[in-house]
């Protein structure tokens, strides 16, 4: 496994390799959990090459301090990639990604982009798609992955994709959940042990005694002391942010019928 | 020469070229003039295959009259490309190039993109750089071709080009004018006889009397009933934007001293 924290490096690296492998491509912020170990497995058993990214991106931050707290795991980090044979990992720098700042970034009016994270989080998906633009025309894979839990996010980099003729193919990977039913995810690391329980007997609730009615789920959370930024369902898929101390968590499930009714 | 119109069928030629041919790209709304001519000149002598797109492009048109009546001659165009041997002819509709509209597009906070024909052509800019970065993409040549005639878009989209990792190399052409050192524009067909002489008696004391003083040059334009929207120097080059009837005529000079002091 090889680590590129310089892009000139990598931009060689690439122009090297053969258009007969096929590349996939893991774009994340790190402490990688099972999640991304699943999206990393994908692109492994489907590709010749795969290349994992590390970078924090500042700009899709809408709080600094979520942004200069955002866990930091490099070293397990890089002995997972090891472990599940990743070919390259690529840590740049901010100035390699944003030389001059973010003076020519990407701005998404999408229906999709304002409501749910687009709302609670104002021009987060702009900061997600400048990233990935960026990372796409850099990475120039034949696939890259992205995980369920992000949905929303997905849904407007695959629209990214379409719309600016880009040749990599997007692939969805489930959400990997704990045994409670929660999703894993770098944020949960942030959680304490209580809010840990009271997050896993929501979700205990929630998965496994399916369907409820929204003010059943609402209630439950209210005895908690969970609180929400919003449920909602689009396209036959129920979406939702439980916020526990100073953690979000974002989770969504398709076949809305299933858990609400 | 093959013309294509169909987004689809390009992306399978383009998928059938072999990567050792080297591509060149004129990127034009039509309306072909000496200046593009000389463009697609040097794609053809420095690659193996020339692309030419005509897109009339909606998104950088911040007056929808300008839009509307924009030359078309797509006829003399197809006829010139031919003569200079172009390969391949694009020439998409505005549903292929903004499918659902423009819900995803660049924007510049540049601060070269908020003067000059950023100021008066508000989000003109976010408009080029969104359409160049989808030609790119979709084009994938070597090298893009731009005239020096706008200067300040082809700064812009070189930013664009660095700052997003495209490997398109980015070649300026020097701009093309006529005998009174008026450059040539698809703008000035719209020019009456009496505004072209008007322009052109400007041109002349101008362009073969320097260097003059701004005042000096400002007061011929009083005279010759010629307005103007700036003139500016940035990094040693002179800019102006004058206009005569409906039409502007922007126009750029390196070494701003040899043209005022």
């Amino acid at each position: 496994m090889k680590i590129i924290n310089n892009i000139k490096e990598w931009k060689k690296i690439r122009g090297n390799l053969s258009d007969d492998l096929k590349i996939g491509f893991v774009p994340t912020m790190g402490c990688l959990h099972q999640g991304h170990a699943s999206l990393i497995k994908n692109s492994v058993s489907q590709n010749d090459i795969t290349v994992l990214s590390i970078f924090v991106n500042p700009t899709q931050f809408n709080d600094l301090s979520d942004y200069q707290h955002y866990p930091k795991t490099l070293d397990d980090d890089m002995e997972l990639a090891r472990q599940l044979n990743v070919d390259y990992v690529i840590t740049p720098d901010i100035d390699s990604m944003y030389p001059d700042g973010n003076q020519i970034h990407l701005v998404t009016d999408h229906p999709l982009s304002s409501v749910m994270e687009g709302y609670y989080r104002p021009k987060h998906f702009n900061g997600v798609l400048t990233i990935v633009m960026k990372l796409l025309i850099l990475i120039h894979a034949n696939k890259i992955y992205f995980g369920e839990k992000d949905y929303q996010q997905y849904f407007l980099v695959s629209e990214l994709i379409k719309k600016y003729f880009v040749k990599t193919e997007i692939i969805l990977c489930p959400t990997v959940r704990e045994l409670s039913g929660l999703p894993f995810s770098s944020r949960n690391t942030k959680l304490s042990i209580n809010e840990k329980q009271l997050i896993e007997t929501f979700y205990d609730f929630f998965y496994n005694h399916r369907p409820h009615s929204l003010n059943l789920i609402k209630e439950k959370l209210l005895k908690l002391k969970i609180q929400y930024d919003y449920f909602e369902t689009h396209d036959d898929r129920l979406f939702f942010a439980l916020k526990i101390g100073s953690i979000r968590i974002i989770d969504n499930f398709k076949e809305a019928a299933l858990y609400v009714n």
